[in-house]
């Protein structure tokens, strides 16, 4: 059977690709709605027409049959999905495509791999989804070979323990591959990202990836029971335990480390039974700031909501989710009991805060998580119209927040056109604090798109380091976030980082120039 | 004003020493109680008897002021409140107390005591409560000078967000100084560890420890917005942030440090509103197993209690808590909200388990936890009647849970006389295990206390690892545990954890000996 193949450039694959008539009218249909005038529908570069740099590296016969290096398959390792990525991908722009991709079927391929790697002093990228929206699995070294490390391979749930709600899952296994086996065992990990189609558990546990629940236990590092990774000087792996209290947590160095310090092959995660009970509702405040204080309220009401999303007017608008001008929260409750209760609670705090409930939806929140994971596909067509879509996402104390969102807001679209659209909604919140997500469309400047986005970009991180929030809250700090992660972590701890990497990486292989400096 | 002093051996205050009468009554009773058989009830050495090695190490002109090297002074704080360390502070042996005890009253002081100890090569011990039960704040370095820093002159909140519900608290402050500072504000951290009295909250970060809640939020891990220390190569300071994904968390590499990368001396954490509702039930059981059943329904069911705590059946009649014979489950929920609802469905739970709910308490918890939080003064008279009393605890996943508690029980009783009991309860529980708290009381080997108590150690801490416990789940490893956590961590994470301490400790002064070798 053939594999289907990713698209080279954009969300899918390539089975998925609208006809280019299809992409023309909607591409269209997007500027009108968005009010920003006709413009050239383009189409991307075909993929016979690729041109790249011959690769630097040829890999040794042990490995030849686990490396491919045609143009299709480095094409589609050099970038992940962010707005750069797509701009450039679209025009067959392919400037430092890793030489070697590389495909292991278990870990003893993948410790050959890397100690080859370390031996021709090649970098190693591992690749989960290649979702990174942060330059994280880009070969941004030029005067370095690149082998990437595809762990598409290691898909497989090899182990469920019913008895503790936990399942050995290996680390290239995409959301709907691990999903699709944890049902089998009438179980589910319950981790939705929005780029849970493509993305992988190891490169959600790598890059800290946030899930399904607004409130609790908001990040995949809340699921993961143990880890286990190859670094070039032998395997990490921690026990399978509840909870330990015995030193710093080993799991939690290597949750967010970004492929630095070693590649994850496999985790045990909690997973647990699909909830017996579930309902919604929608909430209408009057602006941002009143629906802000009541997820404010939520979020320190011990009540849990599993959905708590708070969109702002523009965006509310945008998705004609709300009337013009109000700002909408999508409210929900999931459990193995009824939860009537907290929801009534809940909705009660929203009425204090002046919010206005509109309906009760039960089961509808299926429709919503499939509009938000068909997003990416949008987007794509949004690429071609000649729109910049991009999103940046932060995290902020309550005491900052009505602030850190105009100034963000403010100085985001200072630097972007007049019809350009910034808009913000609350993907998850917690006591002391909320995490603001940001949407920006603009008209693009054709064919400077990446300076214009990088100008947008860099205002929009001033901002938010200026205002006190973090550089990311769940799409990783990769190459593009660099600036301004090295300003906010603290000094200490980027020593006690490099030095930990030089002892488990001593020839500096993995994902250079990722978190810190080769 | 004179300083309350604390006792030089045992728990708790000079003024809170019971005359020797009494405390003879009460031992010859607690032998009793157990069936021990009579025996004699020691005396503890007078403090005016100490002997100690002179000092190796005096302090430059500048420091002087801060430091202190009396008997009683460095005799208070050469061990840590473990029954070895009563043992011998009991009978008057200090081999190895440090030299000096130093007192910073700020951050500058805290520098320069660091900048003296580098420049001697003298190790540098921080002490918070000096509660640890782990060799933790122990000089066991008899090669090498030791500065104890004493941190209970920064026992200040600083600073309260009412807004996001944090406050920022220096890292000497005990427990009651702590929430006696926060009920100005309306608010409370609600972290009881059963050293709540001494204990303070920079030790708590320090070694992770475990609090009230017995779902959801364990360890203070949990209570952490930010941290600040101070490392030989200068701060260690994370941003206040309420989530953030980029790289690593700083926080959790220190969190759990246990003084080997830095002085913790301040920290925001989370606070909350004191709960306006709580209930608490008292459940039976026919025995350990059929509890543990119903435990992990609750812990499985996203109720959240708040305690649920599972006492054996020795554990609950050495208290008579629960007729002869059977199990008890103290269950508790509390809330901003009424807490009948969770609480009704727990019990249902239970009683699905064979469980036969005994009473409603209300506001009994508070009962529960004096008697909780006076244990360690009761063990103070155990030890002066030739009782040995101490604790051990894991934690691990509930596949492995009935075999884990019979065989650590089983291997434990083996090394002890037959008289001796072994009672076992459940403080903290998760979706995918439990952590058993495990109580020993046995006649002591009069005179050869550390010896028999080492085997009886040896054998249980081999028990644990063995069935695929942790060797500590809250508290720590200190000097201790290592053979145990040597084994279990990662060894790549050893590696990495031994270069990240020689970044920002380079001299090597900090606590040396403790998680990893000097």
């Amino acid at each position: 059977m053939a594999e289907r193949r990713r698209k080279l450039w954009g969300w899918g694959y390539e089975d998925q690709q609208a006809p280019a008539a299809e992409v023309e009218r909607a591409g269209r249909a997007a500027r009108e709605h968005l009010g920003f005038g006709p413009a050239e529908v383009e189409r991307p570069v075909c993929p016979e027409d690729l041109r790249l740099p011959a690769p630097r590296l040829e890999p040794p016969a042990s490995l030849a049959a686990i490396c491919r290096s045609d143009p299709y398959e480095r094409a589609s390792h050099a970038y992940g999905k962010a707005y750069r990525d797509l701009v450039r991908a679209f025009r067959g722009r392919f400037d430092h495509p890793p030489d070697v991709v590389a495909h292991p079927g278990d870990e003893r391929d993948l410790e050959q791999l890397l100690e080859w790697c370390a031996d021709t002093g090649a970098a190693a990228i591992p690749f989960g989804g290649g979702t990174s929206v942060v330059g994280g699995v880009e070969p941004r070294v030029p005067h370095q070979a690149v082998v990437t490390i595809d762990l598409k391979r290691l898909n497989r749930v090899l182990e469920v323990d019913p008895v503790s709600r936990a399942a050995r899952i290996q680390a290239g296994a995409t959301g709907p591959e691990l999903e699709e086996q944890l049902k089998r065992h009438g179980l589910t990990l319950r981790h939705y990202p929005q780029s849970f189609e493509l993305s992988t558990l190891g490169g959600w546990i790598a890059t800290r990836a946030g899930g399904h629940f607004a409130t609790l236990h908001t990040h995949i590092d809340d699921f993961v029971e143990s880890v286990r990774a190859i670094t070039p000087s032998g395997a990490w792996e921690s026990r399978r335990l509840p909870a330990s209290g015995a030193g710093p947590s080993p799991d939690r160095l290597l949750i967010g480390s970004e492929g630095i310090l070693g590649v994850i092959t496999e985790a045990w995660v909690r997973v647990q039974e699909p909830p017996a009970f579930k309902e919604s509702a929608a909430v209408l405040f009057e602006g941002f700031e009143q629906g802000g204080a009541a997820v404010r309220a939520l979020a320190q009401s011990r009540l849990f909501p599993s959905n708590c999303r708070l969109l702002d007017p523009g965006e509310a608008a945008l998705t004609n989710a709300a009337p013009e001008g109000r700002a909408l929260l999508v409210i929900g409750f999931e459990g193995p009991a009824p939860v009537g209760g907290p929801m009534a609670r809940g909705l009660d705090l929203c009425r204090d805060h002046g919010g206005e409930p509109r309906e009760r939806r039960g089961e509808s929140e299926g429709a919503w998580r499939e509009a938000f994971l068909r997003a990416p596909y949008l987007r794509d067509t949004l690429v071609a119209a000649g729109i910049l879509a991009e999103t940046f996402e932060s995290a902020v104390t309550w005491d900052r927040f009505e602030t850190f969102v105009r100034e963000v807001r403010e100085r985001t679209e200072a630097a972007l056109p007049g019809e350009a659209r910034v808009t913000c909604r609350l993907t998850h919140v917690y006591p002391d604090g909320a995490a603001p997500y940001f949407t920006v469309l603009s008209p693009a400047r054709r064919r400077a798109e990446l300076e214009q986005w990088d100008e947008v970009k860099e205002a929009a991180s001033d901002a938010i380091a200026a205002a006190g929030g973090t550089i990311t809250h769940h799409h990783a700090v990769g190459r593009d976030h660099r600036p301004w992660y090295d300003g906010q972590r603290p000094g200490a701890f980027a020593a006690a980082l490099r030095a930990a990497k030089a002892a488990v990486d001593p020839a500096g292989i993995l994902n250079p120039g990722v978190l810190i400096d080769p």
